[in-house]
């Protein structure tokens, strides 16, 4: 089918190979008459963007981004919002010798099956370059989302077995924006940060967790049935490379719980209905309840190691391999800004639908 | 908007209210002249029915499905299969009480708050009832891939802190039908029982996991790059009430992992390329592999229970509720045909997008 | 991949076979909270109901709709609103004969090539009697619409090569709906009346046109590129059974025009900006201008008549044919209700695309 | 909403405006390794292309395609193939005057009163440069249909009032390539530019009709009940520019017809079952029947003149136009490619949801 887009009235449609020309993307049904924050825009790609830190990958793209439609004189026309992002730091050279062979873990074999053809270079199509197209659409969204003042904040929790001591409401978010690791917990902070060091001595690779936090979101997003706030999000951030697992409010917790240590009691918080503790996440029955929505998504480790493997070529044949190229240690501190922009998209997405939006 | 739909070719469409007059679906999209397996569908209606074990609701509908249309002689036309199951034994007096009051982690306070409006008698359209229409038409998809050997086992793998001890490929997984848990560990069972028993006696209500396999699965079904497979899997576990957490393959387990332990070699299997060990849970670049697609669906405990709560009422005044209605212990048991009829709707839906259907 | 399906917010997914169990139809997307008006809907009903005159089927039903969800106390739920329609003056006897024969100008070779099975009974699925389920759902459309004054009305503008002599804006629409051929012209729907009693005489049959006309529609509802009003309006009338053609505003005649002649030209209508001519049919570039909407939609001759016809049977033999049943001498009458009914679903589904909605 | 995307299994999302930086297109769901035919897509642009004849604007842009994604050493990937085209030739300062002044029967006004902002150099989106995109997206769906052996050719049938005197069939259609006004009639051809020449000289426009015949397309293309291929071919028929109407087949001539004339017996021809006669244009009940579909479209006359014309500014007051800017003197030479492209859009995406796909 080619299901290549997200969305319901705010439509991203993205295309793009790693090692191609560029990759790129088109917004529809963006609000018209929209300031465009090219600020913002540009602070999300530096963001996401790799070789600030050793435990990055090294390709150093300029990303550029040109924006082909939809804007004009700095304003939003309500017609499509397409741009391109040119692939200039393509080594496709380290690339050359897995035209004829799988690499562990990776969405080569899979393809090549699927399609009978597969761009090798950079993992083509299948590479989290892709990401970036999501992380300028997502400037976009956090554009409408800031008439409501509904705030997106993404954040490391977990890398290896280094994991926070306390739950997020514990810690001051907003000074996460300065840390390497996207980490609210300077004391776990150090310990990742060894981590990852030995681990990249290692020529080996580790994964972690990323928790996502939507504040002042209103009550009433989300579509029942089957478009349940909660199922958007997961489809989502399942969307992400390397992302193994989804949980939201209590999660995996919730299975060990009983419902009457669960149940989140609803109090009157000065004259609005609330809820005295937040396991449902901010979402009951599939719609949000005013309170803050909260997730955690689990990434495995980058599958790309320079430690030699076992695998076979594409006849079957045994073989070895030792990646080359340029690649993370972990996979989470970039994707940091990816999952904010994920969320960004289904949420303003979501008060399109809910008609919240014509309200302002 | 109003997304009560589910799928891409093979569509489903569901309305109902739990103790409005009926509640149903429209399958469309199922290939023409396929014989309906009668017997199936009544087998999987069955199993998600209550009233069998102690832990199960009280509720007993007679659940009689009436097909409106789309089935001419025991043979689909191509035509949408419609369906309805009249609404019978609503004891809709236990649920009087509730329409001025908002039942902690219940859909009432977002519902209402989105729509003005709602049905509060046995939790309207928001009750788990919705999921008899999804066990129904998932028959209709597990007839689909029966054609193709593909095979689908659900089971419950966590109640409560109680959880098997092996992994799912250390089981039979063909005994579980007999098994009142839907359980393939014996032993963990009857702990898990025992809890049960504690818990009902309590009035409270506890949550648990379930672990779903696909066996025999094609290579090359999942789109990129928003349509996953495990993207579209998520998204469909999430829809179920209750859920608050997905993983796929090792899951949670893979953040605290190294490359070199988590990626899957691939070998020479008897002619065919597969993996020596299955962390992708049988998908990779979100396109299955051939290997087992295995995940797990996290339920918080149910939200009904008969003990007090403190809450408050439709206009934010502190109210006090013990919940009457007839209401499982653990949602796990009865959710399983249910995870199962999920996923057969999303793999059948793959398998048709992918064009291997018309190869038969 | 099965399209049973009109519309993007307000949606419509219909089912059933002619001579099956019921028809019937799911609207989702319904705004909450509106009040539903049963008399409307069996208004509408009525009007396209068979039987009243001679020149119509004399099938027929009772057409008693049930509703089977969505609606709770008269108001609309928000969830969507499901509804059956049993068969129940089916007189299938009539069709046993073509189990084995295709009627000329049919539907019956094509689906039955298409599927590989088909239900013979009075047409199946590819039967008008469909039609019955739009005029209900029309009826929702227009109570949405009742909310901003946005009136349509249709009307009978040609049968064979009678048609009348002036255009709508020159007769009275409002008194069409006592007249038996929807007919603002009684001069040509005398006429017209001569025509059919001398065509149903012959066992033949014969075509028509309708027109209709929309007023008060605001400006600004459809949807560039390829949701314009004007295409969205075409698929809907091509939908119908036995549309050859579809013309809004100036339509075929705009071919032989010069742009001098056929240009509208602004000019202020009492302080709204408005058109002098109407030629656009009140579209232009795909968006509603304010002035009247206008369009005529052509029917081909009923394909059921008793006259004998040659044609071959389902192993490609010759046969002869001559179609018993009960059917209509011309399809436009009864098509009226019909073209209302879906131009309303078009016209509020855009109201709501537009977020106009949500500001009364 | 948005909706600039056409199709279901080949969906084609477009973009741009006429004076920005670049139009362009995301074809998705094309099948993987179909060989890039690029002769056929600059032959398609090229004929699409103005300034050849004295009747054409003589706008030229260069019109060069760059394609991003999607295409690898000349085959398609079975991802997105994406395209941009930049605007050159794009004489915005013949505009500048119009940023105050709605242009009669042009979008300017109704765009304006939808967005709130418009683009008005050279029409923005509302512009028919648009189509050059939907030229080059048809070229891929041509290459599917080659496959097939299914044919695909429009010319032009009428020009203000002359026509050609006889139907389709009584022609060689494959001649018309060489014609200026893809005429297959070299008398009325003859006749058509005699009036072009007279028209231009007045600085005014006319209209035109534009037929197109699809040969050699299999049995079973087309979905009921809202999907029926005419249904499918209307809408993107009516989302053209200037488009005022569709019919197919015996289209609004059928409306003046009796049954027992307009139906199709069906004959054995050499095995397979056809019809006599083709009335039905190729569809029956929305489905194709393997006999050649014919249909007609109906272009108003251009709209932008060099002719005084009055109008009003955006306030309201009366103003009067002159329109400078490069215009063609009729719409339909021009919009031969662009009808054969959506054409062969719309057959080659059903083609891929029949089926038929997968068996050669």
């Amino acid at each position: 089918m080619g299901l290549n887009c997200l969305g319901n009235i705010i439509k991203l449609t993205t295309f793009g190979e790693s090692h191609g020309k560029a990759i790129g993307g088109v917004i529809d049904g963006l609000p018209a008459k929209m300031e465009v924050d090219f600020d913002l825009i540009n602070a999300e790609i530096e963001r996401r963007k790799g070789g600030k830190y050793f435990f990055e990958t090294q390709r150093k793209e300029k990303e550029a981004v040109e924006f082909i439609s939809g804007i004009c004189n700095g304003l939003t026309l309500g017609t499509p919002v397409a741009f391109i992002v040119r692939n200039v730091d393509t080594a496709s050279k380290d690339y050359e010798n897995l035209a004829n062979i799988y690499r562990p873990s990776h969405a080569d074999f899979s393809w090549q099956m699927k399609y009978g053809i597969r761009d090798y270079r950079g993992g083509g199509r299948a590479s989290a370059r892709e990401t970036l197209t999501w992380v300028i659409a997502g400037a976009f969204a956090k554009m409408v989302l800031k008439n409501y003042k509904i705030n997106i904040t993404a954040f490391v929790s977990q890398i290896g077995e280094v994991s926070l001591g306390k739950t997020y409401a514990e810690f001051n978010l907003s000074k996460i924006i300065s840390s390497p690791l996207y980490c609210p917990d300077k004391i776990a902070e150090k310990e990742m940060l060894a981590l990852l060091k030995k681990i990249a001595k290692e020529g080996d690779s580790v994964g972690g967790i990323i928790t996502c936090v939507v504040k002042n979101c209103p009550v009433g997003l989300g579509e029942p049935v089957f478009g349940k706030l909660q199922a958007q999000l997961a489809a989502a951030m399942l969307s992400i490379n390397a992302v193994k697992g989804f949980e939201y409010g209590s999660g995996f917790k919730a299975s060990a719980m009983k419902g009457s240590k669960h149940n989140d009691e609803f109090i009157n918080k000065n004259g609005r209905i609330g809820t005295a503790t937040n396991n449902s996440g901010g979402i009951q029955g599939g719609i949000s309840n005013g309170e803050d929505i909260y997730f955690s998504v689990a990434f495995k480790p980058v599958a790309s190691i320079t430690k030699n493997q076992d695998t076979v070529d594409i006849k079957g044949k045994s073989a070895h391999i030792a990646i080359k190229g340029r690649h993370d240690v972990c996979p989470v501190p970039r994707a940091v800004p990816v999952v904010e922009a994920l969320t960004a998209l289904v949420i303003a997405d979501n008060v399109m639908m809910s008609g919240i939006y014509r309200q302002i």
